[in-house]
C-alpha cells in the first residue's frame, strides 16, 4: 500500500466494520481480530453483528447477514464462519454497485456465507469480486501468521485495508463473481389442494432468541400464495411429527393472548410462527431447518 | 430534523448512548441496533450495559439500569425490554434535569424500565417526558420500518437523533411524567421482635455471575434497621424454606474463608449475602426474586 | 492530574485500552467499566477481548492474555480475575519497555494474572511497576467508591488516567517488578525412551470453542523434542484416563478428514490435538487442565 492511500483514508471519515463470525466470545478470537482491525485503520469503529453463529454453520451465518444487511450503513462487512480455513478453498472480497445505501464490501471465506447479502446490499449482481492474495499486512505486531487463523490473519486485515482506503484491486486478483460459491435456497412451496384448500410448506430457517420460528417465506411470497392477511382468520399448522395445531393471523405480538400461537410478517419481512410473551419454539418443540406446512 | 441540528452536532463532541435489552447476542438485534445508531449519529459511542436480561423480565432490566447508573457519564440510555411491543404501551424519551452528573435522556418503552434509573440518574423528579411519535429517521437504509421491533425502528432512531443534537421536543409530544408506568418496589420490611432481637426481610433482587445474592435493603436502610456494621456479629438467615444458616457480617470477600458465607454492603451499595471464592446462591441454592430473612 | 496532561492527552491520537475479565456479561459489570473508560478518557477505543474466563480462573486469564498480547497494538491492557480482591493483595500497574510494538502498560491485580503477558509484550523484563494507591479520580460520577468492585473503582480509573496521558508514576508509588506474583508454568516434559521412541508429555492449557486442545507445547519446543512436522507421520496420543488413539501429523485443519484426529501447530504457535470439522474436546472427553502424552 502506498503513504498516499493512508493519508487519503486518514482524511476521510473513518468507515465501519460490520463483524460476524462462529467465534463466541468464550476466547479471545473477537477482541483479537477487533485489535487488528483498529491497528490497521485507526479510528475504525467495529460493529459485532454476532458471534453465537453455531460452529461452522454456513447457512445460518448467510441467513443472519441477509437480515441485517438492509439495516447496515456503507462499510465493510467482515463474515467469518469458515470450516474450510486452510484448505483450497478462496477468500474473497466482494464489491457491491453504487446502487445500494448499505455496505459497500464483503470479506471472507468463498463459501456460500456472503453472495446472497452482497447481492441484497447492492439490490443488483456483485459488481467486483477478488481473491484475497495474501495477508496484506503483517506490519506493527510482534504476531506470525497462521494457517489456521484466516480472520485475523487474512481478512481482518483485508478489512481493514478497506477501511482506510485502500483499493480493492490492491488486495488481490478479480475473480469472476459468477463463480462464487452459492448455498442452495431454503425450501419453500405452496400449492391449491384439490379440496379448495391452500397449503404453504417452509423450511423454519431461524429461531430467534425469544423463540420465533421464521420461515422461508418472505411477505411477498405469502402474497403470492394467498396466505390470508391479520384478521380473525386462523390457519393450520402441521409439524414434520404430523403434530398439528392452530394459528392466528395477527399483525403484531401483542394480538396473542400469552401463549397463544400465531402468524405474523416478521421484522425481517418474513412469515413467522410465534407465541404471546412465550417461546414458540418451546411451545411445538421445532428447531432450525424443520420444514412445516401451513394450510388454510 | 433542519440542517442546522446535525451541523451543531458535528461541531460538539459525539455523545455516548448506553445500550441494555434483553436481546441476547445469540442473533443480531443487538449490531443491527448498534448499525442504526452509528448511521443516524456518526462518531456516536455506543457502550452495552448487558442484553443478556432475561426474556420479558422488565424488572431485572430496571434494577440493572438503577445500579449502572450512577457510573454512567452524560449521554443516551437506551433500554429495551419490552413483551408488550406492538400494543397499545408508549414508547417514551424521559430527560432529567441539568443537577445530576450522569445520563441525560433516557429511551425505551414505558413499561416501568426506566423511572426509576432516570429520576437516580438527575437526583429528581423526571424534569421532562415525550411520547415517541412515529420513527423519526429511516433514511439512509434499506431497510423497513416494523410494528416488532421497536429497538431498531423507534428508539434506536431517537436514541441517534438526540446524541446528534435533535431537541427532544422534535421527537413527539409531551406527556406528564407522573403518567409514566412504575413497578411495585421490591420487598423490603425489618422489624423488633418481642424477645429485643431485630428483623430484616427482604427481597433477593440479583444474583449476579458469582452467585452473590444481593437483597433490595440499601446500606441506608441497613443502617435504619440497626444491622451490625463490619465486625465479629453474625446474623441469621432464614431462606423461604425455612432452611437456616449463619452469616458472618465481614466488609469485602477476603474476609471470608473459602466457601464460607458473609454479609456485605456490596459495589451498589446494598446488603449481599456472599460467600468466599464461591457462589452464596448455588450454596444456598436461591434466585433472583425469593425472600429472605435476617434475624441478629 | 495536573491540566497539562489532560491537555497533552486531547491533542494526542486517544489510546485503546483492551479489556479481559471473568465478569461474564449477564451482568452490567463490563458496561459500567466501558463507562468509567470513557468518562475518564474521551475518545479512548476499548477492545474487549473476552469476559467469558471462568470465575476466578487466574491462570485461564493469564493464557489468555499471553496469546493475545502479539496481537495488540499500542494501549493499556485492562485485566481483571480477582478472587483476592479486598484483601492484601496490591493493585499493580506495569509497563513495558520500548522495544515491544504492542501494548505498553498492564493494569489489574498483583496474582500473576499479568506478568508473563507484559514480558511477552516488552520482550523482556518489566521496565517499571507501580503500585495502584487509591482510586485516582472519582470525579464525574455520582457512584460511590467499594472496596468489592476494584475493576470499576480502581483498575479502570488508572487505565483511563495511563489513555489520557498521565504518568506512571502520578498513579502510585515503585515497586520491584521481582516482586511481583507469578503463576507456576504449565507442565511438559519431553524425553527419549529406552526403545528409541520419543515422547512428550504436556498440559492442556485451553480448549477452544472448537474442541481443539492446545498444549503447553510451543512450536520450538516441539522442534528441540524432534517432534515430526506435517507429513505422512503419526503419532500416539495417551491421556491421563489411559485411553490412546493415534494422530496424524498435520499442518491445517483442512489435511483431516470429517472427524479425525490430528497435531498441528494452531495459530498461536502451540502444539495442538483438533478433529476435522469436529471437537476433539468432545471427541476425547478431555479438559483444560489435563495431562496427554505424544509418543512417536
Amino acid at each position: 500500500m502506498s503513504e498516499d492511500h493512508a493519508e487519503a483514508g486518514a482524511s476521510s471519515p473513518p468507515q465501519t466494520v460490520f463483524f460476524l463470525s462462529d467465534y463466541g466470545t468464550e476466547d479471545e478470537f473477537v477482541g483479537v481480530v477487533h485489535a487488528v482491525l483498529t491497528a490497521g485503520a485507526p479510528g475504525v469503529t467495529v460493529i459485532d453483528l454476532t458471534h453465537q453463529i453455531a460452529v461452522f454453520d454456513i447457512r445460518a451465518g448467510a441467513f443472519t447477514l441477509v437480515r441485517a444487511v438492509p439495516y447496515l450503513g456503507a462499510g465493510v462487512v467482515l463474515a467469518v464462519v469458515d470450516p474450510g480455513v486452510g484448505s483450497g478453498r478462496r477468500g474473497v472480497c466482494l464489491e457491491v454497485g453504487p446502487g445500494g445505501p448499505a455496505a459497500r464490501f464483503f470479506v471472507g471465506p468463498d463459501n456460500g456465507l456472503l453472495v446472497e447479502a452482497a447481492e441484497l446490499a447492492g439490490a443488483a449482481p456483485i459488481a467486483r469480486a477478488i481473491e484475497l492474495a495474501s495477508p496484506p499486512d503483517t506490519a506493527g505486531t510482534a504476531g506470525t501468521a497462521s494457517v489456521t487463523f484466516d480472520g485475523r490473519d487474512l481478512f481482518a486485515p483485508a478489512a481493514a485495508a478497506l477501511s482506510r482506503g485502500v483499493p480493492l484491486e490492491e488486495l488481490g486478483h478479480a475473480i469472476d463473481p459468477a463463480s462464487l460459491q452459492r448455498l442452495p435456497p431454503p425450501m419453500v412451496e405452496h400449492a391449491q389442494l384439490m379440496n379448495g384448500r391452500r397449503t404453504l410448506r417452509a423450511e423454519v430457517v431461524w429461531v430467534d432468541r425469544f423463540g420465533n420460528l421464521q420461515l422461508a417465506a418472505t411477505a411477498a411470497l405469502a402474497q403470492e400464495a394467498h396466505v390470508p392477511g391479520p384478521g380473525p382468520g386462523t390457519l393450520d399448522l402441521t409439524l414434520g411429527t404430523g403434530h398439528a395445531c392452530t394459528l392466528r393471523r395477527i399483525e403484531t405480538f401483542a394480538d396473542l393472548d400469552r401463549g397463544e400461537l400465531g402468524l405474523l410478517v416478521d421484522a425481517s419481512g418474513h412469515l413467522a410462527v410465534v407465541a404471546g410473551q412465550a417461546s414458540a419454539a418451546q411451545t411445538l418443540a421445532v428447531i432450525a431447518g424443520e420444514r412445516v406446512t401451513l394450510t388454510w
